[in-house]
């Protein structure tokens, strides 16, 4: 357990894991443009939920979370490449991210699927070059490249897009989200409990917390797609819409997303209660999820 | 040593890693629509001559090829990735690949992106599934990554892209090959020899032999853009002109290119020479690679 309050651990650990992704993409001995491109998407903003995560994982345990760092930066920059490839023309077709251009609006769609493509591979490498024993770093790497594949997030991309303009049912648009958001967030909780020594029943619990977790987060941003403030958000509300997706409130009106988000933050919570360890701080970034104003 | 002869080790082992594309891919639970564009660009042919680099190396060291199944595939998958990524309308436009409709002729830019992403990722998840001990699933880890990367493949193809339409240097063109095809070529060669148990002086000599390797392989393909059968290489001729890509040829003229292949040829096989090792296999390969008629 750190101590600090969620507020001061949050300034810490993004601070470092912000550190992290400038220094490891500076060592790379590329062309320049690519690695303007990488960093950036990189230093482009985002609450760092996931690194967050992770680092907030192994407080809970009592370990340090400085020794997750790299992992956790690879974490942060898988998420970045997907935000660079979904934004592309061809899929979500955005302009905006986090209030500034999209990657492709200022580097050009080949150097913007290049970028990703470098992130995604980095990643990879960045886990390799933790210190841990080599046992740790395999068990880390098969939950990122599973929770970042076709059986995660890129399972879930290919749903968004196949859904797009069809009324998805209530299982269709889970699937989406479990894969396409939840598969990363769990990820990032699962590392930090496999580098502090979580066990079996450890594992499962976190697995389930990070469920509900995850669909409360999806269901909050749509949630905020309607009612949020545009500033805060970085893109224009209604964009759901505008690009004819599929939503909680549009599926089961705002008062039934609403309970529907409600729900998953209480089983969330009552996941971790179950663990017996100090997740303080993870209690409060559930709650956080939960409150639709944060 | 396999005590095969080319002919017959290459439809062995050809054999052997096309099922294991499939199969692999197959395991996966996913939208049907990215198994299926995943599967075409994997079962799309191609001389597979990186998993046949993994093997023939392997074999070099008496060590049983079947071994390095996993990872030989895992690279066939990224250069499976680069050519679909590679391909795109916003990097080199190409309609036809091996003689049949490019991925994202097929299944639309954002499958084939994916795609891409999804081969990408599950190479990485491949090697961890490998039966050998965590270290040395680390250390292949490590190579592919790098190969890979921004510092590799990735870097190579952004040369490419940024120097289209310009007159490169001799310096500027082999940067590119060396990075966008040599770096995935070394790997090919470096894992099997990592799996084999390969000293630092055999990494040292093997890394000079694929430098050498790499570069023939590439001036023979800009000779064969200019000299080749349409049919053998599965795409019109001249495409580099078309695409306004620097090549050997038009920076040496032909008889330049010829000679600088004759070169590489002779400086890899004399590396493979130094090795004191059953390297039969390489040998024929390299001369392969030197024949511009095969």
């Amino acid at each position: 357990m750190s101590g600090l309050s969620l507020t001061a651990f949050t300034e810490k650990y993004k601070k470092l894991v912000e550190q992290e992704l400038k220094n490891s993409v500076s060592q790379l001995a590329a062309p320049e443009i690519i690695l303007d491109s990488m960093h950036y998407s990189l230093s482009a903003g985002g609450k760092r939920i996931r690194p967050l995560l992770t680092f907030a994982t192994m407080s809970a345990f009592g370990k340090d979370p400085e020794t997750g760092l790299l992992p956790a930066a690879a974490i942060e920059m898988i998420h970045t490449y997907s935000l660079i490839h979904d934004d592309l023309p061809s899929m979500d077709d955005d302009d905006l991210r986090r209030g500034i251009p999209t990657n492709h609006k200022v580097y050009g769609e080949a150097i913007a699927i290049l970028a990703g493509d470098a992130l995604l591979t980095y990643a990879f490498q960045l886990v390799t070059a933790m210190k841990f024993d080599a046992e740790t770093k395999i068990k880390v790497l098969e939950i990122i490249a599973k929770a970042a594949g076709a059986e995660g997030m890129v399972g879930g991309q290919v749903g968004d897009i196949e859904g797009e303009g069809k009324n998805l049912s209530k299982e269709d648009l889970e699937y989406i989200h479990v894969h396409k958001t939840g598969k990363m967030l769990e990820a990032s909780i699962l590392i930090g409990a496999v580098l502090a020594g979580a066990d079996k029943e450890q594992m499962e619990l976190l697995t389930s917390f990070a469920y509900h977790l995850g669909l409360a987060f999806q269901i909050r941003d749509d949630i905020l797609d309607v009612e949020g403030d545009e500033e805060l958000i970085g893109k224009p509300l209604g964009s759901d819409v505008h690009n004819h997706k599929s939503t909680y409130p549009a599926l089961l009106t705002m008062d039934g997303a609403k309970k529907e988000l409600t729900y998953h933050i209480s089983a969330a919570k009552e996941k971790l209660n179950q663990l017996s360890l100090k997740t303080g701080l993870l209690e409060e970034m559930t709650d956080l999820v939960g409150n639709r104003n944060s």
